[in-house]
This record gives C-alpha cells, structure tokens and sequence, in this order.
C-alpha cells in the first residue's frame, strides 16, 4: 500500500519525481520514482535520514517539540521530509521549480494513512 | 542595518517571534526579537547553523547544488533558515500557525539587500 500512496502523491505533483517511505535508521521501506528521475533512492534516503536525525536533534536542544516537516531547497531539487512517527518518515523529490504547494498538500493528507499502515 | 532589515520582515509577518542573520559557523551577526518571543539567540543560532551544515554536506553528497532554504516546522515553532551567501544565512523564527508564506517571501525579497550588505 505504500507504494500506492506514493505513486498517487507523485503522480499528482508537478515536478515530482520521487517519492520514499523510510525508516530514521536510513532502511528504504519503499519507493516510487517517476521514469527518469535520476535518482539513487538507497543513498539519498540515507542522507536524508541523517538531515532528518540532525534537524531533531537540534529541536531537542532548543525544547522545539516533535519534528513534523522539513523542506530543503535547492539549487538542483526540492526536497520534502514528513514525520510519520517516530521511527518512518516520507519523503518527496521535486524539480526545484515543481509545484511544492500541492506536494505538502497532498503529503499532509496522506500521512493519516501512512500512519494506518505501521 | 541588517537590524532594520530583519525588524521590517519580523514585525510585517504574522506569528513571527525573531529575525536572525548569522554565520555558518555559528557566529550571531545581528538578531531582532519580537517582544515576549522567549527565545534564547544565541544558542538557537548554534544549533540552525548546525542543520544548515548537515543539510549541505548531504546536499553535496547527493550532487544537489547549493542550498537556498532549509524550512524545519515542529509542534512548536515554524523555523525558516535562507541563505545569503556562502558563509552567511538569515533565520526567521515563527509561531506553528504563524504566516509561513507570507515570511518566506518577505525573506526572498530581503536577500539581495542582505547580501549587498556583506
């Protein structure tokens, strides 16, 4: 089911060309690329769990609560991280200029499900 | 008055408690907080300038070019990091529910007054 949550959410999106379940240790749990998006998933869901794992430990130290987004833009991609627990998250790959605005959306709205699936 | 600059997009956005500009090595430039905003500056900049420096060694791990914005929203504040240039970044610190498009856009209209600051 997962892959069919991400293949909806990236199939929808302008611009997206990726879509990944993860685990906060780096282990890929599941993936959707769109055709040629040029994506190494296992490695960048490894970075991205790192950024994800460095982001909550600073939140810890300032007292910010529980990470529930990051979005990191750059010069090459846009890249969306959502919290699905404690230990999942999803996280979405975009052309810098893909529509980011429905891709939180939709994130937003699928993660009820997401959740379900744990 | 990068002082001036972070007062004007503070105080014109809804929810938004402190205005940031920063080294990334973690050295406060200048900072303009709201009133009551309970945030403590200078550590809060050691830690951004922190997550800023792991979004980019990922980020050049995965060949994504330089890195314009890091957004982090967690269950109690809304942080957006932008970066001026190489060494030096501006942070804007929101409520959750504070105004998260209209700061962004403020700060992407500041940036090229920050850096011609420098």
């Amino acid at each position: 089911m997962f892959g069919e949550i991400l293949r909806e959410i990236v199939d929808q999106v302008p611009g997206a060309q990726a879509g990944v379940v993860m685990g906060a240790d780096g282990i890929l749990v599941e993936n959707y690329l769109r055709e040629g998006a040029g994506i190494e998933v296992q490695s960048a869901g490894v970075e991205f769990s790192s950024i994800l794992g460095e982001v909550r430990r600073a939140a810890g130290q300032l007292d910010l609560g529980g990470v529930k987004d990051v979005v990191v833009l750059s010069d090459r991609r846009a890249i969306l991280l959502k919290t699905i627990n404690d230990e999942y998250f999803v996280a979405l790959v975009l052309s810098p200029n893909g529509n980011h605005g429905r891709a939180r959306f939709l994130l937003r709205m699928a993660v009820p499900r997401l959740r379900a699936e744990f």
